[in-house]
């Protein structure tokens, strides 16, 4: 998928919302559990309500670990179950992946060809070879961490350097020559939407993944504000507002309702 | 596990080798490949082959994520082997992860309740949050990505900061804090050991992952002069060049043979 691709489907749904589907056993409603993959069950009747709003969708690979193989065949499912009904959809492995060149090349063949993800999150601690192996495949994109929406993120990424450049920074500037704004998108957290004003002066054209709106209290007002583009350059993610908005049978119905409200207050930023 | 039980099977294995289960459909012997599951029955034997000489195995996840939910079935397959035959032996779950809080957690329950990993290789970059979760397991391990082998190592990891002090020093220092010596390992690559003086500076007495000895070229006289401590400290791992050694009939003696080489050197250095 290209970067106008995905500026397309924001035009026609009015949207750039993600759906991050961190589906978990113990939240999900208490009916679904008598299914034979409760997982697959309830991600696909989320996807069904709200496919026509969203434009991404965000599966968090670690609530499928959690569950061993079953869960990775859950998991199977869900990505097939997109790609053959909704192809236009931008599917994402939240995976967080990154290792030596021959290894990340490895997980790259897992998300893009044994599974057909469109993009996968990576951390950059490892640098060039731990994300180029990723960038070889046509129409895939890595979402690079930058500065991410938890409190650990002050750690690390924002200690200046000795020209006083914070990491995150020179994780964006660096790493943007590895590829291109048809290959790299950044994580940014809606809780840090202060600084896209001067990430937008790194990467003004990069489409930006952002995550913390909802749960984690980022605002999409302010998001929109510094980080919005000519061509939208964003992509939202609401995970547990929306798919854990209720827990009884019509669960679904509830999670589209969240969504549009979401997706309503983007519609007006888009016009 | 404790930091004095894997101390102990040292000095009785006289080595602290790691073997790295980086396995691969397309490197293993053919004629494994006629077999119901090739990747598990292609550990077993070398497993059965070198766990007298070796303290640890770390199957590297990428190869097994590679073949989808069929390659965690066989992963899962193959830590209950160990487990069950070998219970003394240290196993890493060289899986790079690391998220916010919620999601990190969520790993941990995976590599440590799911399947019974005693460590799993965590990246640093989203900070606390990220990394204590895997904390709160008794007897389990984080091994942190340091300063790795590869070369791009170099983009972040050794950008000085403001204190002139290398990025992955301060992860080291920074991260000592959130736990102890017997739940936090730190990732050194034998491509770097020049760098091991300095880290035992910071930390005298945690243990150190050395990746990067064989295949990736790093001398393990160097790794001992300038990181082994009184409890030796080290687990020097070592992957292709130990499981590829041949891929004939007989892979799993000539895959001993290699770690024979490798440990007589390392018993030489522990007396």
């Amino acid at each position: 998928m290209t970067a106008n691709q995905i500026f397309e489907q924001i035009k026609k749904k009015r949207s750039f919302l993600c759906i991050g589907l961190d589906t978990d056993l113990s939240k999900i409603p208490p009916h679904l559990l008598k299914d034979e993959d409760p997982i697959f069950e309830f991600n696909k009747a989320i996807i069904e309500a709200t496919n026509d709003i969203a434009i991404a969708y965000k599966p968090n690979l670690a609530f499928y670990e959690r569950l061993g193989s079953d869960g990775w065949k859950s998991l199977e499912k869900i990505v097939d179950f997109i790609k053959s009904k909704h192809n236009e959809i931008f599917l994402i492995a939240d995976a967080k992946r990154g290792d030596i060149g021959n290894t990340s090349g490895m997980y790259a063949k897992a998300f893009f060809e044994r599974m057909n993800f469109d993009a996968v999150t990576v951390a950059p601690y490892m640098g060039k070879d731990s994300v180029s192996p990723f960038l070889q495949f046509k129409d895939k994109w890595i979402i690079l961490l930058a500065a991410t929406s938890n409190p650990g993120a002050s750690d690390f990424q924002f200690i200046k350097d000795n020209i006083d450049e914070a990491l995150y920074k020179r994780v964006i500037r660096t790493s943007s020559m590895w590829g291109n704004i048809n290959n790299i998108m950044y994580v940014v957290g809606a809780t840090k939407a202060e600084l896209l004003a001067d990430i937008r002066k790194i990467i003004p054209h990069h489409f930006l993944l952002i995550p913390g709106i909802g749960a984690q209290g980022g605002s999409l007002k302010e998001v929109v504000k510094y980080g919005m583009n000519e061509q939208c350059g964003l992509i939202v993610n609401s995970s547990r507002s929306i798919i854990y908005a209720s827990n009884s049978e019509n669960f679904a119905d509830a999670a589209r309702e969240q969504a549009r409200i979401i997706q309503s207050e983007m519609e007006i930023s888009l016009t």
